[in-house]
């Protein structure tokens, strides 16, 4: 088996965690990692692999099979473009672009350079969620009607965060329309959202809603629907639901701990598994496998530019229908 | 304890529901059924009960408490004109009347009658979620911030019966509507509705839907969904989760049975009880207890004739909602 | 439908349960009850149904078709002896006797009068239970290997009880002796049992145990334990498991309501139910239709005086296993 | 932190488990294998890591910290009493020998070089059985009155193993006689055993049973149940039950995904993980983490050589209590 030469560009949270994936994959190697602040960084110093801070680096090798770029969202175009002169296998985190305009000019780069570009959608790879998919796909449920999702975070991010993320459809929601879209193998075609501010008032101020439901039309005429909240005190709930004309499959929270307690106030068992890190581990160690495998040649599924296109384009949507008040086309 | 003496006008499938409660309850007395077809029914021939075909047979009894209308619906507002000049104590089957006009000639027989009239909203029985209002307004989750109902019917009505039910807004969704309401003590004030025909064509003959994905908010800011479909191959899915500041209450299917098959295919356990007077037994039960301790006199929690405007004027938007793809005031 | 006509004697709170239950039968009347302190029973004052202190007036009746006799444990014999002079049908509540050679003069009566003798284990028209046995018999599970029943009651009875019941395996395990009978279809060979006092030391002083693990062979080779205990504080623990070659069949507790709450500390479900007349309420009206049926002369399956006497002889040699520390062949 | 050196004996497949866990942990090193087959071991020719076939080569070395033996259960006396000269960190698999004097020499070797010597059971380790032995300790469920294992394998082993394992209680019901001793706390004093053969004539042939039910008395007077299968179809069965004064305690099989799929013939959930390394998985990265910090000098808890010592003897017991009918002290 080749073994396959990688470097990731942005060692933040989400670069650890796909460097520690490299680490324990088979035949892939970590070659260079480059950050402009990874001098500072306990876990690449401790690594024994080549750190930089400037692009040029990473551009001087002449053995690197793939990239995946971790680096903050506004930087992803220039870096995808940079890179893509000379190693065509990118795999880029989630959003790709902050504007349709930037996700167009990836497609661009993507035609010119014939570039194998994966999208960091990392929940199609969580386990339960691709079983769901391949049920679906192989009609276990026959027709699909509707797909229900509950996507609520254990709590709000900082505020600072909610200020610059574009708001909670396109920093939360917007893995929740690919979700419909991968799960479905259709695009949404219109949008109703009706959201609120409920947990605190600050989110308000940042002209941005804790609390949405919404209400999607795909193209293949499935209805779908997305529970959203910033907090739910219980934890990190993340559970699907789909109906079709032979059955329904839900996928349920993956919890703490497997105890249940009795006692004369009843039942308890855990909470939810409480940290994205955690409840998508799975999908992240599969996701770059994926990737890894994409690079060797085989066929593979995985996110592109326009699911990446599909999911901002949703967001934007549902934030016009917020403003509007009006289903939009999407 | 008073004896309380009642009267059943219409002796369907509800009428001998209700029949067979008032033989069990205590103190309580079935006097007289009037049913046009009363010579027929084995079931009224069984008991040891007075039975009538015309309403001239119960206005001329005089120990008459209380009153119980089953017949249908085109005949509700009549026969509670007509009862009301005697009686003060009337339950009637939803839905009150077929039009908002109708259900305010209603208001306005209670106002100059001073009628205690109740109205056959009977989910609002069903001990759990006459817990889980409880609960809610006691505050165990703190503010409530959404509403998510999953309702649906094993498999569709007769389409002899879908034309002229009103449609599935009107014959269906009507309970979630009420349900939403009475969770939240709050009304409906603006409803957003997805619907489509998957299940059978003959129902999108009949100018109907068989799938729905409802979005509302609520006078009091909540925001609610409802997720509809009028076939559901594995049972009758009666489902309700609520999210608030301090936590979530779901509120689960009633199932068949209680064994658990484990095989090489996986642990199988039973579906929901298949049939709304299974499923919904007690609530039918209760629902007659409460309006006889009305008639005793005590204060009790009921559906009246707003809710059954509610419940009627919300179906109408639903149905103007999905006709023009707008949210629609309610 | 023949209407059956029906006597009851002893008239405490089994007794009334039965006397309910044949109210709501069809084409059954509940004829005369008998009971020394029937005059001031509340709940007999009440029913239209002639009432006596003394079994003569029901022996002086001839329309009587069955008896359900509730009379205290010691009496069963000497009731038993009288009404089958006269009437053939006899419902007996359990233990039938507190001896051996009690039963076995039982079985005398049986032979010499020809009797349709049914013994109240109730517990073996627990629906779930039921469908538990036929699943089995079935052969849902292949050949059957192990039964589990967990059985614990939500606290222990009063000293004063325990000190006449003839102790913890003759008044509570003795349930369990005869569901392992019916499920396997087989009588229990040989008992080996574990048990101590942990819950209150006057349940020691008076000679019993609160706690008990018990290990047993039957005749057909299937093995089975008990797990008892006379308090657990979740509420009341009624739950069996079996395993067979080709897999298992769970039967879970019954819930007191339907209502899942997550909060921060987990997800608390409801308490079983938690009083052996709510738990088994569908048992007792099972078997009295069971009874009023096998009356009509319809084939049933029904206790007899062979399951009682097995399972007093399993309880015996429980308590003789206790005390040797020896398995006991019983 | 203070970079640790170990070696593994025997590279079967534990000792490339445990090696696994130790490549991704931090600071720890293996430095070599030994195993006489290592020449053809795919696994170990990948690692760049010393392989040896002979004790001499890790005799050798200077500056091995810590050893983990996983070679065959005939050798693990004579590999501990030659690693023992010179290294005082031992891990050894289960079960530490095959007699009681051969533990008793490990106890002697202990004593004498200062050895410290954990026994790898790993189920300790697991997740859920440790927070369960957390609770416990902790007084979540009062004082602990009785514990109910269930433990079934998804099928037999090769006849071919059966016939030199030592039979099943060595071979399965040791695990379950080790938690029962870490959950309560305390030595099983007295084990009652019943079993059978109904799987596969075969096992019955090789003097061994397939199914048991084992009552056991602890010297704290806890009472515990063990009930083990060699094949459940449905899969891998590790659940553990505890009942206290104030509740219980249950934990719940680990299934293999989190899919409920609903169709007319109910609910279909997913097997249990049906594999011990897969339902140990974190249970043997934890005990090596654990040997680990032991080696670094941290206080920790493992299983020791009297943890071995006493689940040897109670398997003994078990067998002796099978072959006698008799309970018998252990």
């Amino acid at each position: 088996m080749k073994s396959i030469n990688l470097a990731i560009i942005g060692f933040g949270r989400i670069g650890q965690i796909h460097a520690s994936n490299i680490l324990t994959a088979e035949n892939a190697n970590l070659k260079i990692i480059i950050d402009p602040l990874i001098e500072d960084n306990a876990y690449s110093n401790q690594l024994d692999i080549k750190n930089a801070k400037g692009m040029s680096s990473l551009l001087e090798l002449d053995n690197i099979d793939g990239v995946i770029i971790c680096s903050p969202s506004e930087y992803h175009i220039e870096h995808i473009r940079l890179v893509s002169q000379k190693i065509k296998h990118i795999f880029c985190e989630k959003p790709l672009g902050l504007t349709i305009d930037e996700i167009m000019q990836v497609k661009s780069l993507i035609k010119t350079n014939n570039l194998n570009l994966h999208v960091g959608f990392n929940r199609r790879f969580d386990p339960d969620f691709s079983k769901l998919k391949y049920a679906i796909s192989e009609g276990e449920i026959g027709d699909l009607h509707t797909i229900k999702i509950t996507s609520r975070d254990p709590s709000p991010p900082p505020i600072s965060y909610i200020k610059i993320s574009g708001g909670m459809f396109l920093d939360m929601t917007i893995h929740d329309f690919d979700m419909v879209k991968y799960l479905a193998d259709s695009e949404i075609s219109e949008i109703f959202a009706k959201g609120t501010c409920f947990i605190n008032p600050e989110i308000k101020k940042a002209n941005d809603i804790d609390t949405a439901i919404i209400n999607m039309k795909l193209e293949n005429g499935v209805l779908a629907t997305i529970n959203n909240s910033r907090q739910a005190v219980y934890g990190y709930d993340q559970r699907i639901e789909v109906l079709g004309s032979k059955g329904s499959l839900r996928v349920n929270n993956k919890l703490l701990h497997g105890i249940q307690r009795g006692t004369k106030d009843g039942f308890v068992s855990a909470n939810p598994q409480n940290f994205f890190i955690d409840r998508y581990k799975s999908s992240y160690e599969e996701e770059i496998l994926n990737f890894i495998n994409s690079i060797r040649g085989e066929t593979v599924d995985s996110a592109n530019v326009d699911d990446g296109l599909h999911a901002l384009k949703s967001g934007l949507a549902a934030k016009q229908s917020l403003e509007q008040n009006l289903s939009i086309a999407s």
